[in-house]
């Protein structure tokens, strides 16, 4: 059997680089649907309705999601947190089964870590045979041993990992861009932890992907680009696209020469495309529509931009 | 209001720096029972029982423990992924209210971390003002915009933070002791990031301790001694205690000279303390009972080290 991430990468090779991002704040979907209801002027918060009621508008509004997307992307990336603050990590993972049967590779954001003994727990809780979770995303900030039961666990039950990098956000330079003593930084070094991480895991030299994928923010590209060269079984999942204000340029150095080894998320422009440009799906009426017509036109954006980058080598 | 760190340093003064860790490992919890009742020799595993039954059992073993320790201990440290790892994160704050309810300050042992919109869903999840914990673990490898939401909602609503700063396990040394080109290591300049965020956070100057704790492994005496001078406003909670090989000497340089700033943990050592001596608790055939004894002893310990610290001193 391939291993995740070359799984991955057949699906990225079919589909397309665009990852669809699920990061369910409640408060921006009471506010979309209200919008969608002419209701906005109401004050329709979390806090003033029942548990039973946000739990059925999060169920529907995930699954709503998927079914928009799910013809157009290859993967859906779950954020865990946006389901813990609301106590309903049982939908979490209701949602990745939906989104497993609907065909996508489902990756679970989760960032977790921790020593062995409670990084086995974690791998338990997210990579066991019986999860519908393809992937997780895991930091790497305690080093090997942290990380192994992660390891074991994907490798023993056709998994992934993704281990933060270099990420998208701007104070990431604080502790991942110090310099080390020989004038490298210290994503490199980690950099290095991660490749060899996955050549422990390697099955076959067949295998161009291992199974240990690196979270490489969309916001450095030349971070990336380096990264890129130094890494060239690492599967790279590319968050920061849209939102944080990194371009299709900028997220096109994250690819191998034919167009694959990356995924590129994006959440809150697929998932609020109406609320965000209602004078562009005014036609429309229906969120989850233009959540589809949003994702096919990033998808597409994101398949010029390889093209272009492969017909100009 | 004194802030988080200051009430669980006034309870530290007043019973001693002993922190029960609850590690709740499901398998381990059902063979110490099959010891007690003379079955160990029937296979008894998790992945053999129903789930409620399970749920049971877990409850049951996490509010004797509490009953058991509550007297003897300032606070509790419960780890979640144990609870995750079973489909059993509402038991976890079914727990972490009886712990609250027992007078405990409760520590979630969580290492979330990352960046700032995704922070702020996981500060709602378990810094809420309902929330019965007090203070939760963090990991700071996206900085300073991934910390920010942690420490508003504590400071909002009492709440405390312990940031990953140097782990007690073996490959901690991997990233956080890389050697920085003006001969500091990761870890030193992650303490001046801890030290800034706790800073940040003060209400008055009479605040010994910022809202912002740090995590220091017992397993590196001589690196936490300079971190207690570096940071002397900085609670910190060591873990490593016993089963990863420190000592009481090892643990009482994180002490400030009045025997506060610190909190040490202990979790399989006290949990199962029936299973790993039953010769010394033979005459109690009660788990609990030996749990407590052993709280005890190890608090007797910690405290006696410290004392003499403050008389050679």
């Amino acid at each position: 059997m391939k291993n995740a991430m070359e799984r991955l990468n057949e699906l990225v090779m079919e589909k397309g680089p665009l990852l669809a991002g699920l990061d369910p704040d409640i408060d921006k979907v009471l506010s979309m649907y209200a919008q969608m209801d002419g209701t906005e002027d109401e004050t329709l918060e979390s806090s003033n309705e029942s548990d039973d009621y946000l739990e059925e508008v999060m169920y529907d509004f995930c699954c709503e999601y998927i079914k928009a997307v799910k013809n157009t992307v290859a993967a859906i990336n779950i954020n865990i947190a946006f389901f813990e603050a609301n106590e309903m990590v049982d939908t979490f993972f209701e949602v990745a089964y939906i989104a497993k049967q609907a065909g996508l590779f489902v990756i679970a954001d989760t960032n977790r870590g921790d020593i062995g003994n409670t990084s086995k727990q974690y791998a338990k809780a997210y990579l066991n045979e019986y999860s519908p979770i393809d992937a997780i995303t895991i930091n790497p900030y305690l080093g090997t041993d942290g990380v192994i039961p992660f390891l074991k666990m994907a490798k023993k039950n056709g998994k992934g990992v993704f281990v933060l990098l270099k990420t998208s956000n701007p104070s990431s330079s604080e502790i991942q861009d110090l310099e080390l003593k020989d004038g490298r930084k210290v994503y490199h070094e980690v950099a290095k932890l991660v490749d060899n991480w996955g050549e422990c895991t390697r099955e076959t030299l067949e295998e161009k992907y291992t199974l240990v994928g690196a979270v490489v923010g969309a916001t450095h590209p030349s971070d990336a680009e380096f990264l890129r060269k130094m890494m060239p079984n690492t599967f790279f999942l590319v968050p920061g696209y849209g939102a944080q204000g990194a371009t299709a340029e900028d997220v096109i150095v994250n690819f191998d020469d034919n167009g694959g080894g990356a995924i590129v998320n994006s959440s809150c422009g697929l998932m609020f495309a109406y609320e965000r440009s209602p004078w562009f799906f005014d036609e429309i009426q229906e969120w989850a529509e233009a959540s589809r017509i949003k994702a096919e036109m990033v998808q597409d954006e994101l398949v010029k931009a390889l093209y272009n980058k492969h017909k100009n080598q």
